[in-house]
């Protein structure tokens, strides 16, 4: 079981002297199990020696962050350049005042009433993510983020009368795990499964099946109270009353089903979680951690190279060129702009680095001046889901009953997404209120304050949502190249790791290269 | 579909003048969906004549709180009743200094930290139910509820492998579900349901049974990353390892899923909603509302009586004898404590009161020094499951990250809470601690600052968490004898609607019952 294996690493960690902010857990019986890795965190006893001092971190997004804030444990001299004005990469929180630029020149400037975000990345954190142990041990708050949601919507096109239009998630589900039930029910019964079951076996799973599906005493699917009422139960002879389900048929060819095995996904079943106030806050703390000795924003790394004696990294802020000689680089660029910069990098590392492929995605906010999905739908939270290119509408979990809220138009991937990224910013709004529009009607268009949408493709300095290893990173040659230094430059992120598009992932990368760091320069 | 109802009786609700806190939302547009029923809330147009303006409301609790909230809309004088020192009836959150003797005598003195509570009654609330209405009239801050966690555990005494041990819920959901979706794949595709499938629903069904079971490709259930991992993925080459599933048998002979339509309840399924820093918060802003001229606590209410003119009733405060004279009664004090009263009802109104069964139900909090659940188990909320008397252990949704935290030890109801109910408080933690342990093993019993628990059935003026109509309400003449008034005594709370057990229950029958009186005031 994985505590087993927490408490062997946690009692590693106590072990190496577990640092900082850990510190005050003193005991082994209370030192937390943070760690969903093998690292074990620096100390000052790590402290490395002349030639294995000085790193420079290039890119502050949560690879890079966490790198310079582990090195910086056992007292690395440490300069993290990033390109951007704001730390976190594509955990990138937009609110009011944000402003940005894409590569097509198209300047956006969110206008989000206060306490009200788009978090145009990163959005959730499930719960054996490092993220929450940094965000516990920077002291961010954290809180639940609302990933599945029975008053949500699902609305697929289709050939039956539960195509096209909008059904509830809770509706669906009753119907199809319904009729489900019903059908295995009846086969069991019939002894078609009778090589495969014992007698014991089959009166258990009628059990289990009339209580999965909600089955009538005769073990058929005839509606349920969780598909939700048609008149709501109330105060006396108001007894509810509960729809009729579509056919097992239309039920079934509809497609409705197509989406639950999201709440069973590792990463994406409840409990999620999420930063408080937006997930920017967790790198803004990491950089206030760092502090402006570390950090230097807007400055964009012109070359990379690898010297007889270290590493040589140039740099341009203003206009004007800088330079840096340093012992290591740990490179958290995107992989596919890396070989964009100056570098003496092989042609096996340059493959290397071009070999993943950079995905598509994005997302948009529209800040509503009134918050109909609660007053109107009873959706607080959890997101509706579609065949259309938006994907999905996501509904906010924070600042629940306020007056306005920010809902996510659209996040999709791939070539849905894709056809957002032709279009300018209100060219998008355009089109997701139209999709959304198919499922919450003309109230969708209304009402509405603001709106903000970042493209990942547009994106200067990501250029890509996240990357895919085409074959899989497990078959990559070039995967496992840049998991080994190229000279004494390190390359960190997600894209190295197994939990692409995470920031778990990012963390991972992170400290695996850290802790080989580490090893080196005391060898 | 829902939405049009509600958008009708919307429609009706600001035709009517929807009152108060409403006002602000102006238009027909923007006007909340706020009922669940029809209630349509009074204004100051209703003001009631001579011989129909006094109202004496007896209990505070959620019912009697409503009931006195919605008639002073109108302009009705009303006095509350209320025994205890607090509003809210058994909606009760105990939090550092709260005192309680129960009806045996054992006084219990609540120690938790700051900010740490427990929910003796009333702790989640459905996305549906107006209590969520209410807390945004009222200005209460609601947050969201982590009704279900695939970290937490199902733990069930049996015969597998599976048995007698804590299993992960997202284990045994990934495995029972495969197996369940791998055998209707497999009888489908022998044809055993080709009476009832066509063509393409098998297809269609094959389909969903893949993606909803996580079925290899040849249409078997090997084992899924659904299920967690024994080794997690991590950075570079830590690809994951996933564990092997139990047998089928085994699987579908452990009992593991009969907890999983859980989530699937009307009332239950996610996302569920509560009032950030305690349920009570509610019910105290409704106080506030009403005023210290409108409610009268410790207040015990001795008599309740028809007149020919109207009402009298008779209360003592400090052991001194009042008595109020009043035009009506709305009555929600627990059924089964009405006939202990003086009173001149009705032989058929008594026997009516004394038909619904009380049943056992509590709680017990124990605070723990340490969040071991998020920092061992990476357990943010939600509960686990279990045949033991506790029946489950709930998680914190709030305060996460914090240095302390308050774990229900035990929600049970009926007979396995009657186990608690006989011991003292010592008793009742020496047991949950020892069924928990079966799940946490020993560190359940460790760091432990503070408990405190509630039994209903042992609450003075509760004496039952809810109760039960024999045979069900809407076959029970009694039930409907209670929903006509008794001369000018009116009776309301949870046990006259549909949705017992819950405060919108209250809510509506409060309303169903003002709705009543207003209109018999004016006829």
């Amino acid at each position: 079981m994985a505590t087993t294996r927490r408490s062997f690493i946690q009692r590693l960690g106590v072990a190496g002297g577990a640092g900082l902010a850990y510190s005050a857990l003193a005991s082994l019986e209370l030192a937390p199990a943070a760690a969903a890795d093998s690292f074990q965190p620096l100390t000052p006893r790590d402290r490395p020696g002349p030639g294995h001092r000085s790193v420079v971190v290039l890119g502050g997004g949560p690879a890079g962050l966490c790198s310079a804030y582990e090195l910086r444990k056992a007292g690395y001299r440490v300069t993290l350049l990033e390109a951007r004005q704001r730390p976190g990469g594509r955990v990138w929180s937009a609110r009011g005042g944000t402003v940005e630029t894409d590569l097509r020149g198209e300047r956006q400037e969110c206008r989000f009433s206060d306490g009200h975000h788009l978090n145009v990345g990163a959005t959730r954190i499930p719960q054996d993510h490092l993220t929450l142990d940094y965000a516990r041990e920077l002291g961010v708050p954290i809180v639940p983020f609302g990933n599945q949601n029975a008053n949500t919507y699902v609305r697929y096109a289709g050939p039956t009368s539960l195509n096209n239009k909008p059904i509830r998630y809770r509706q669906a589900k009753a119907d199809l795990l319904g009729y489900v039930s019903e059908l295995l029910a009846k086969a069991t019964q019939r002894g078609s499964l009778d090589d495969t079951l014992s007698t014991e076996d089959k009166e258990r799973l009628a059990e289990f099946l009339s209580s999965y599906g909600d089955l009538s005493s005769d073990g058929r699917y005839l509606g349920s109270d969780r598909r939700g009422y048609v008149t709501e139960p109330g105060a006396g002879t108001e007894f509810g009353e509960v729809g009729d389900p579509a056919s097992l048929s239309e039920t079934v060819r509809s497609g409705i089903g197509r989406n639950f095995a999201f709440d069973f996904g590792y990463d994406q079943a409840m409990q999620m979680l999420t930063v408080a106030g937006g997930m920017d806050q967790l790198h803004r703390a990491f950089a206030r951690e760092l502090g402006r000795d570390v950090i230097k924003y807007g400055a964009e790394v012109i070359s990379c190279k690898n010297t007889p004696q270290g590493v040589t990294v140039e740099y341009k802020i203003d206009k004007r060129v800088r330079r840096i000689e340093a012992d290591y680089v740990i490179c958290t660029i995107p992989p596919h702009l890396v070989p964009r910069l100056q570098h003496n990098l092989s042609a096996e590392v340059v493959a290397a680095l071009r070999t993943p492929v950079p995905l598509s995605s994005g997302k948009l906010g529209i800040e509503y001046r009134r918050r109909w999905w609660e007053l109107d739908d009873r959706i607080y939270g959890g997101a509706s889901n579609t065949d259309l290119d938006i994907a999905q509408i996501m509904y906010p979990s924070d600042n629940l009953h306020a007056k306005r809220g920010v809902v996510v138009g659209y996040y999709s991937t791939g070539p849905r997404h894709e056809r957002f990224d032709v279009l300018n910013h209100a060219g998008r709004v355009a089109k997701a209120l139209d999709e959304g529009a198919q499922i919450h009607g003309d109230k969708y268009r209304k009402g509405i304050a603001a709106t903000f949408s970042g493209a990942w493709k547009q994106t200067r300095y990501s250029e890509g949502a996240w990357v895919s290893w085409p074959g899989g990173a497990e078959q990559s040659a070039a995967y496992r190249a840049l998991l080994e230094p190229a000279g004494r430059i390190y390359f960190a992120g997600d894209h190295l790791s197994n939990a692409i598009a995470w920031q778990h992932g990012a963390f991972v990368s992170a400290r695996a290269v850290v802790g080989q760091l580490n090893e080196r320069a005391h060898r």
